[in-house]
């Protein structure tokens, strides 16, 4: 697997080498040092996924009783993050005050077809930073990826991250649109502009995070870059599929039946 | 059917009736004038629904080739507008003035969760605007429509609207997550706000528009409204029955096929 990762990052345009010099040579030209969860067996207990849980509500038609419901759950059972549309952020920050937890705030930008212009992503991510959200899951521009234009690709996403400086930043390179080179790609660009996840998935496209993806990604990126597995993780079993292939973080709306294992 | 739009309107909360009064005075309380689209049986051929057709490709992996073929398309049979994202609306501008065409130029904004902040889509709008859009799709806030936040609902719809002064203007209902009911509320609230269009369908819901939705929309607004039906329209059968509907305008990624026939 990693050898054929490797392969494929090989591959990558002179454009991406150029880009990513500094994060190429030390992702592909030196030797990968391998995260503790590529190659272990992590023993992961119920308690322990509930930490990496981004509780998530991304549904259009949602209403401010799911929200509230959401933020409860979410602190009384310990997940890292409640994960809102951004019309949702000012009450979730509220909420999430009111109840005093460390339970952070997560929101999307540019969601969920990345294909707004980039200064229209980065104001919308200062502006959900201003709003209170502590992490940023944003959305990259997957026409310029596959269309090869590195030069716009970067652009997006460099200004969303400048934009969402203070906050954890996450991208998201929604896999079930790309060839895995794209993936790896993807991952090495932006490896190198800072971000602190890579995402598999909207929950949107055509299907949700995969373990070949995960495993992919964990590769292709240095490991101070965290990996999130997002869309159809619906069971305890899926998210210890992800955990074991190398994800940190789980965006799921089941939550609950994942800690609680019904 | 006109009976069971009524009596779904007549339902409508206290709040619509007060923000809406003077909409509702003449499209509920008043005898409805019928648009000639409703009872007649419009006799249309291919080369007339040709100026009807929104050349839509939403995509969020399309690459610069796809737009440059939209653009081509839309010129050469004359088609009402390409229909492209955000990304796209610099290039395709480019494009449509090389051309001298009046093909006109329309995008979106919100698109497709209609989810993010009223002063982000209205931020949006008037960059596209600037840009050089000539019409803006706009998706309503659904979770404030559900949850019956009208003040809310009306604060979205209106900055946007605002921002997009000069352009045609078109609010995206998603009716696939709608009761007939919260159609027809949305309807006659976008109707006093002044929307050009109303719209059934992003493409990326449970489903696009329907016969149904196209009546119910027609009847629920003004004659000065038009309506717009998107979403699964695959052949001239399909854009044909919409149109007998009620509705003027249709998007499509499929406009050659209907024109052509095949």
């Amino acid at each position: 697997m990693r050898a054929a990762a490797l392969e494929l990052a090989a591959e990558a345009d002179r454009e991406v080498v150029a880009l990513c010099k500094d994060a190429l040579n030390t992702a592909l030209f030196e030797p990968i040092p391998v995260g503790p969860a590529v190659d272990s067996e992590p023993q992961v207990s119920r308690e322990d996924l509930a930490c990496m849980i981004d509780h998530t509500n991304l549904r259009p038609t949602a209403v401010r009783a799911d929200i509230e419901r959401l933020v409860d759950e979410a602190v009384s059972h310990g997940f890292a993050a409640v994960c809102v549309n951004p019309v949702w952020v000012p009450l979730a920050r509220k909420l999430l005050d009111a109840a005093a937890t460390e339970v952070r705030l997560c929101t999307v930008v540019g969601f969920p077809l990345g294909a707004d212009l980039a200064p229209v992503k980065a104001d919308e991510a200062r502006r959900m930073r201003d709003e209170g959200a502590d992490e940023i899951d944003m959305v990259i521009n997957l026409g310029a990826l596959k269309g090869r234009d590195y030069h716009e690709f970067v652009t997006d996403a460099r200004s969303v991250a400048e934009a969402s400086k203070g906050c954890v930043t996450k991208a998201i390179i929604e896999a079930c649109f790309l060839e895995d080179a794209e993936k790896v790609k993807a991952c090495i660009i932006l490896d190198s502009l800072g971000y602190d996840f890579v995402k598999t998935s909207t929950g949107f496209g055509k299907h949700g995070a995969t373990e070949h993806d995960v495993r992919l990604m964990r590769i292709a990126t240095r490991p101070s870059v965290s990996v999130k597995a997002a869309g159809g993780i619906r069971s305890f079993e899926d998210a210890l599929l992800m955990v074991k292939a190398g994800a940190s973080r789980i965006g799921t709306s089941a939550g609950v039946e994942i800690v609680r294992g019904s």
